[in-house]
């Protein structure tokens, strides 16, 4: 293995070419390519385009624009390294969140990338675009550096993550033979190298929309209040009933099957919890800290259950006041899942707790979403991490830190459940405010995290095949 | 008094005119005069204009378009009877509900009044410009056959009841001698002549805008949940605990001052009940009973005060999830008070109620609105309900219908409480679906009410003044 000292080929590679990396990256981020929204459509597609360019470019074999029932998943492979090393498959997404941005927060275009203070501002820069753009640039070094990859690799990058990955669990089912590997890498999500991160767990995911039906037309408040039941009321009512008083669910069985944190875990969290915090509030926003503090939080965040309403609607939204009773309210609302928990009978049990208030005065409808994430415990120990270890260890003097994500990334579970594959997780980036307005990175971050990438594969190649 | 035989000269006129008063009404209900929301303020004050035309057009004195803090009162006066006669004021407003119509459920533009099948289709055409117009044709109509009316008028026409009638306390107050009469007129509302109807109370009304604020921004509803309280949470909890199970209130004071129905009136009512059901399905649109069935229908309705929240907002309304706790959330909320109740009181006991969630995690914040209404019971008995009554039976071989209002009429508990004046209503047309939409009055029912304000009017003539 290199020393510190001296400079790796592959590292000398992103040096040089700088300014190439960050200037394709930007043009790969004015891509608007929001999965959940089907006007985005071609602009999904474009971004899918642009990927599997990049692979070609680079000398990938089989590079496919792969269609599914939704946006196509990129596919590429380099398989030259020998029968005797490892085969990898990389995964990433190329899609982004909606911007919905009622109050105008973005302070730049979310689609026009641009650099403040050290900071990378553009919608999906964190999530998940230097996931895709990060693992490409660090492939392209060490294919310009060496001629050749340190093991075989496969890339999959998917176009719905932000959606749920609704096509994904068919997709990968027909692709068995195709998309065999000794090891899943995901690059997913802002979290990474100021320091060295090892990311071990991620929550499961379910949604559903519910639609609470009142009179046939919306209704004069007047002479209808007291008789003419309002679904605003009764939206509210089942909302309410999600949670006890302290914060913890109160749907029937919402915690079965849940594998809770370890003794060691938890007092590993508790020492450093006020640093965790930190970070979530430099990398999600400010906010004030709440729920049960019955449990560590960290454990809350993300070795629990949770259920929010993402979003509600019903009746008179513009300014002053329109008397009505209306005639329909719904809402969307979202379960994360602890690992050990099933998506499908979760889910199940959240329908059948919104259903009890169902009425003959306000009917009340549940439409399951198509987004189903598992939750998973990922690879965090063995050689595959040491290697991850040791390539922290070329740019810090300091202990890999452990992380359990409260997020989803529903392919993982999908490949634990269909492909019986490890999985571990290789951060892009340092940045902040996924999902919301005036998402970031860290300039300086991105090529930290291709050099680590590059000594991770290098790194890979000195482990046997299993 | 004429009998039903003879024809009466002012009826006569109303005959010949068919078509004017038709094509003039439509004219009216052109004219977009949505008063809650400013973009229509210039639409509101070329309604006053028209308005105050048609009144100098019959001759009235002083006419004038009073400017208000808000939009614009429209007073004119007619007070050559002599002093023996009595001095009415007749109330309507001019203003109208807004569109909001996100379903497209409008068959025809709202303001571009159509007739399909007997029925004429506008926004604001049974709430309230018929109000308007019915008795400025009735006016007018008695001018044109006897060259005088038989009492002296005044006409108070309001822009601002649609907003909860904010500017009128104070112009009442600075006003009181130019308004000064014997009997206010209130011809409010689409319920009317299909039958002799007396009504004689009505709800008052408070209101209020609700805030809770949750993280700085937008948060990623996986690392958030479980953490960052969800403010959507917050609001649905305000708005479950305004209820009990049955529908009744629960909030601390709320049936206070309350004066409940009689005995007589609730054998009454009872005894119609399934009728006044029919009427409201067939004016407001279908809906099924819902409420506590300790109380009559119509004592729920009309007699007690109720809470409706009105529009809520919060998070991802679009199409597909965004998995997010949302920065923020809201709902305006209206109350509808009993006869007896004091609307500063119970608006007080409301935002006690909603502040009551307000904690250092999600701040609540509650705007009370200008909107209010004092409750009211009105004239039911003694020689001017003789005269209506009298009125009706030029019509109608029936007994007058007694009813309570659900709705409210701010103006009339501001004139009782400055310029404690007695005060019934003059329905005016058959009309349903008010504040939304296909908004419409029977075409024939337009002619019945002016000839029976033509009839009313001329019966008050005998009327000694007080």
């Amino acid at each position: 293995m290199m020393t510190q000292s001296s400079v790796d080929p592959a590292v000398e590679y992103v040096t040089v070419h700088h300014d190439d990396i960050l200037n394709g990256l930007q043009d790969f981020l004015r891509i608007p390519s929001i999965s959940t929204d089907s006007v985005y459509k071609a602009e999904v597609e474009r971004a899918a385009a642009f990927v599997a360019d990049e692979l070609k470019r680079l000398g990938f074999e089989n590079v496919a624009v792969m269609p599914t029932a939704g946006h196509p998943v990129v596919f590429g492979e380099w398989l030259k390294a020998g029968p005797d090393r490892l085969t990898v498959m990389v995964y990433a997404h190329y899609d982004v969140q909606p911007v919905d941005d009622p109050d105008n927060l973005w302070k730049s275009s979310p689609f026009e990338p641009v650099i403040r203070e050290g900071r990378l501002y553009a919608r999906g820069v964190a999530d998940d675009k230097m996931g895709v753009w990060g693992n490409l640039k660090a492939l392209e070094a060490l294919l310009e550096a060496d001629g050749e990859l340190p093991v075989n690799v496969k890339v999959i990058f998917e176009g719905e993550e932000e959606s749920g990955s609704p096509s994904m669990k068919p997709f990968i089912e027909a692709n068995q033979e195709l998309l065999a590997a000794d090891l899943l890498i995901i690059s997913d999500g802002g979290h990474a190298p100021t320091q060295p991160v090892l990311a071990y767990s991620a929550r499961g995911i379910v949604a559903a929309e519910v639609k609470v039906t009142g009179p046939e037309a919306d209704f004069h408040s007047g002479q209808g209040g007291g008789i003419v039941q309002n679904p605003l009321h009764v939206a509210a009512r089942i909302i309410a009933s999600f949670h006890d008083e302290k914060g913890n669910l109160a749907i029937d069985g919402a915690y079965e099957g849940m594998i809770p944190l370890t003794d060691e875990e938890r007092t590993y969290f508790l020492e450093r919890q006020e640093h965790y915090l930190e970070e979530d509030r430099a990398m999600y926003g400010g906010f004030k800290v709440w729920g049960d503090p019955a449990y560590t939080v960290h454990e809350r965040s993300t070795a629990r259950p949770t259920l929010d309403v993402v979003g509600m609607y019903g009746g008179y939204q513009d300014e002053g006041y329109k008397t009505i009773i209306p005639a329909k309210a719904g809402f969307k609302v979202t379960m994360r899942l602890a690992p050990g928990q099933v998506p499908a009978d979760i889910r199940q049990k959240l329908i059948d707790h919104i259903m009890g208030f169902d009425s003959e005065t306000c009917p009340v409808s549940v439409e399951p979403s198509s987004i189903e994430g598992w939750p998973v415990l990922l690879l965090h120990d063995g050689p595959v991490i040491d290697a991850l270890k040791a390539a922290y260890r070329m740019n810090w003097d300091a202990p890999t830190k452990r992380l359990r994500h409260g997020g989803s990334v529903p392919l993982i579970g999908m490949f634990q459940q269909v492909l019986n594959m490890d999985v571990m997780t290789l951060p892009m980036t340092v940045g902040g405010l996924i999902h919301a307005p005036n998402e970031w990175v860290e300039v300086e971050s991105i090529f930290t995290s291709i050099n680590i990438a590059i000594h991770f594969y290098r790194g890979l190649a000195a482990i046997e095949k299993p």
